[in-house]
């Protein structure tokens, strides 16, 4: 760091001095005869250009020894390895324990989707297996749990029924199934590789809190199906299907049990119990990562106890998972990805959609968890490693997998910082599936479903929906609209009602019709709104007004135009005489970032009837793309050429006299 | 009008001259303390309120005796009472000229759109006869003419078929269509009073430049079957449908005969050249507006010589309009307006549907050619104009009319400047309808599509095109989207894209990512855009930068920021030996209309990223919302308050000396 030499300064001084003496009409030909600015076309292009071809990638490997380089080169594939080199001990005995939670989250609930995308259960197991472990490796998210999500078992077996029927040709269903995984990985990894990251960045903050309370509360109401111990219940995730499910189970006695109920709730005091003492208490800190598992354990082993004297799964009075098919993972499902010329149309557009959804959901989960933990994730990385993932999954019999929201809360939560976790899940998952599928029999679907309600309560975040309710009311408009979108219809539907209210908010800042008066602020050489600077003065003779939108064009030009013309009658009248008590409209268009046919006829339109007055328009600090319109239009010469610098150079040259610093 | 007197502006001087002497440290809490701006919500509301009451109404009525009062009201209420008062036999002659051509197109045309809609063809005649002389008394726009429309009659016809089946329950199906007539002038005349009639203004020029060019080439096309006399063709209006009716048609012999071709041809060659003379020649201008009329005669008599051997109407060599169902004008239809319980829901729907499209082609029609005559079409009269209309034209047998693009064209055409060409064309339809329905039997269809052809070739404007084109990429984007929107698919679709890309536009401008380096104006207090004024001097020891977005929020925030880092590492990569040359970093944020919470996270990222390379961020001229943002979100406090009037008071309390005018 130097700082600037005398030398340096003296240059610089020079050269202004050379330039001082420069009179107002020079200074208006700065104005008049700027270089030809670059379309809008172009910059778009530019940005593109910027956004596809970063630079400099590797500048940080530079004047570094050969070792260093390798290690910072492999750290950049594999981010896994930055964590690891302050990995200790304690660290380790989170993420085991995280791990183990995970692992008996995971193993119910890949079952579950596996079902619902109408497949046969072990494929939900496998897809917990190796898409968590490759993750693992590649990913820059420290947070993201990978497993099979809702709305994609959801999506698969909604549109990929219509092509194979999974009762009747369940082989065929399947490796459709598998094939559109291998897709949806296909275009993930095209996303990534092209950059297509920045399509995430328009999630808003307040879209992602609605998304995530109505996620939540959408998970939360699948879990009331555990909690009771229903037996027979709706696959759709909207409020509606659900409580009606619910409501139909409950008023008939025989497919709940109260006591899953009273299981559960137990459960869930006990679990959040220790959690609280954890806490609270630095020394007790294992209780709230430990006790999920204890409990889990204790309430197996009741389970187990009070189901004892029953001889049927289906009389046990507190419901457990039960029988568990078991296998080991199949070596390869290569041979299963193949696209019969039939389906080829069909299914690229399933893997489209499905890569869109899948890639949105799991990006906005780990950037809401990214920003709890103050970091920024990188989408297209992520889109890379989601999409790796996904076609070697589909290799090995996994189906669509993606961040799912229940389990990377569930980590966040047991405290767990790195991939280790995932890895000790994807490893337990992998244990369970060969060795120890008779062991999760007596675990009670109540207490599981306590985990996953224990877990999505941090998520509904009130405190942070009420300060965007304080701060903007649009915003809060777009959060209201996800969370409604997301709980009532469907999670694509929420999305796109939180981003299109999100840029209808920019097109009204944009084009808000009105003006604002601007008066000299004193003591300076400046011009300010005399709204936000109540000490500015108006300066007699001239009617100063700046204009409020940021693009004068076909969706506010007439009624700015009105406005400007009523304010100048307003004046007229308020004179009393009917008479205007000033010469000049000033029209400092510094918002003004652009200008259409359209804005450029209202101008016209409004010059005109300012001359029926008797009253001459000025036009001041016109910005470089709105002066090279006006300059194309003729609109200069038709306001006698009166454009200006700034609001203070037109005010002097219309007087003729300098007005200085007062 | 008073210039400013001396007392005024020395008054004003003194107040300045109080407040001069204010230190930098005023100044300064004069930008972090503003007043509490308006929240978007309120601006908004405001802006709502401002557009659906307006005030002084009748101020043009004070100060005048009262006959002259009554006459400005009535005026206001019927405004063909102005065109009224400067009426002469010279306009009244072009009037009638142009009513009678009206009356020769309107009568084949509104038969062939109540076909259209599967309604008797008098409902159509009916549709050209008091809906016309209802709109002409009330309405402002003094182009406009009135009568059925292809897109109208096709939705009505497809929309209440689903009902009630047109051939089995004629009747039925008939008093379903007048009774949707009566809703869809409810909703026009509910839009109107409620002042909705700003939404017309969403659509850009570019988008109605490309919006009529597809409409006349549809229209055009649609033509071909009366130039060719091709018995049947398709209902749709879509580019490929009537493409492929016209060559299926053409390559079947029995379907047309080469003669209508050759007589539309002919035709349209006199009606052009009599136009081309009496355009050329002011003395033979009567041949212009005659001409047409003059030639359906000849070329009637001519085709009444050629087919005078033939018996059958289907033997006739050119095909001719045959015999026209007579009849008088019912008195009245109100009977028929009953909606059935079963029916309200969707009658309402297909009311409010049609009355959206009806309203949009109609006002684009009259702004269209407003426009052309250099004035303003007041929206919200004229959808209470429409809506009027079309209910007391439920009540008289009448169906859906509005604004007819080639009635339009064909009145302009003719140069009528008033309503009375309207009356004149109702009157005429009128009385074919009670007496001269055998009269019009030998008029040759090919003549009537040639009258049409002649009539929109104005509408298809390259010239315009081209213009937009130079000016602006993205609003000719908009132009060629609406344009094979209403070609290749309907016309709902093509105004839907041309709106769509022209916000897309301002969101594009608002939010583009980057950043402009601005350097001090020599000779003036100001700072400005180096690119765009090339003479500015960039300050040594400051890197200046202005934020080109007017939002900096979700979409572009994390870009921005990025921008900026990578100038300021390139600064330090150019100096050669790493080092930064600046201390500060001042961000001008003058464009800058609005921030949210992701842009001022981005901020506060940037500030932490600045003083690790040991430089100062300081924020100069802050809107009225951006400052309150900035302090509410406690920014201020983070970059230690340096947030300054201006960049020239930024730059002189940074170095703590006055830099002055140099």
């Amino acid at each position: 760091m130097v700082a600037p030499t005398n030398a340096m300064v003296s240059s610089t001084l020079e050269k202004l001095m050379e330039l001082k003496n420069t009179s107002h009409n020079i200074r208006a030909q700065w104005v008049l005869n700027p270089p030809e600015p670059p379309c809008l076309w172009r910059q778009v292009l530019d940005n593109i250009k910027g956004t596809f071809l970063p630079r400099n990638k590797f500048s940080s490997l530079r004047n570094q020894s050969l070792s260093k380089n390798v290690f910072v080169l492999l750290q950049k594939l594999f981010p896994i390895l930055g964590s690891l080199r302050e990995y200790n001990i304690q660290k380790f005995k989170y993420d085991f324990m995280a791990g183990l939670t995970l692992a008996i989250l995971a193993i119910p609930q890949s079952m579950g989707y596996a079902t619902l995308a109408q497949l046969s259960p072990e494929y939900g197991l496998y897809s917990s297996i190796i898409p968590p472990l490759i993750y693992a490796m590649l990913a820059s998210s420290r947070e993201i749990v990978i497993g099979p999500i809702a709305v994609d078992s959801m999506l698969l077996s909604s549109m990929i029924r219509t092509l194979k029927d999974p009762v009747h040709d369940s082989a065929g269903y399947t490796q459709l199934v598998l094939t559109a995984t291998f897709l949806v990985g296909v275009f993930q990894l095209a996303f990534g590789l092209f950059r297509f990251g920045f399509l995430v960045d328009y999630l808003s903050h307040a879209t992602i809190v609605g998304f995530l309370a109505a996620a939540a509360l959408g998970i939360g109401l699948q879990q009331l199906k555990g909690l009771f111990g229903i037996k027979h219940f709706t696959n759709k995730t909207d409020l509606i299907s659900v409580m009606k499910a619910v409501f139909t189970s409950l008023s008939t006695q025989s497919e709940w049990h109260p006591f899953n109920f009273l299981f559960g709730l137990s459960f869930l005091f006990f679990i959040l119990f220790t959690t609280h003492l954890g806490r609270r208490n630095k020394k007790l800190f294992w209780l709230s990562t430990a006790g999920p598992l204890f409990w889990v354990i204790i309430f197996s082993v009741i389970a187990y106890r009070i189901n004892l004297h029953k001889l049927e799964v289906e009389d046990y009075i507190v419901e457990v998972l039960g029988p568990i098919k078991g296998g080991s993972l199949k070596s390869s499902s290569l041979y299963k990805i193949h696209v019969g010329d039939e389906f080829v149309v069909p299914l690229i557009k399933i893997g489209f959609t499905i890569a869109v959804i899948s890639t949105t959901m799991g990006i906005s989960v780990g950037r809401s968890f990214a920003s709890l933990r103050g970091y920024h994730l990188d989408p297209n990385k992520e889109m890379v490693s989601l999409g790796l993932m996904n076609i070697v999954g589909s290799f090995t019999s996994c189906y669509v997998a993606t961040g799912s929201l229940a389990r990377t809360a569930l980590k966040y939560n047991a405290g767990s910082e790195t991939m280790v976790s995932s890895i000790v899940m994807a490893l337990m998952v992998l244990l369970s599936l060969r060795f120890l599928t008779g062991l999760l029999y007596f675990t009670p679907k109540a207490v599981l479903a306590a985990i996953i309600l224990s877990a999505i309560s941090g998520l509904i975040d009130l405190k942070k929906a009420y300060e965007i309710w304080k701060v903007d009311k649009f915003d809060f408009l777009a959060c209201i609209g996800a969370f409604i979108g997301v709980l009532f219809a469907s999670v694509e539907i929420g999305l796109a009602i939180g981003v299109t209210i999100s840029f209808v908010k920019i097109i009204i800042i944009s084009i808000q019709p009105g003006i604002r008066i601007v008066g000299k602020l004193p003591g300076t050489y400046d011009f300010g709104d005399v709204e936000q600077y109540p000490m500015a003065v108006k300066i007699p003779g001239f009617f100063i007004v700046s204009v409020k939108s940021s693009v004068l064009c076909f969706a506010n030009a007439s009624l700015v135009r009105k406005r400007i013309e009523r304010m100048v009658t307003d004046e007229e009248a308020k004179d009393g005489k009917g008479e205007i008590t000033f010469k000049f409209v000033i029209l400092d268009t510094s918002s003004l970032m652009s200008i259409d046919t359209a804005g450029i006829a209202s101008l016209e339109e409004l010059n005109k009837s300012l001359t029926l007055y008797g009253v001459k328009l000025a036009i001041a600090n016109p910005r470089w793309q709105v002066i090279h319109k006006l300059r194309l239009a003729n609109f200069v010469d038709k306001i006698g050429g009166r454009v200006f610098l700034s609001v203070g150079e037109a005010v002097e040259l219309c007087i003729g006299a300098k007005i200085g610093i007062v």
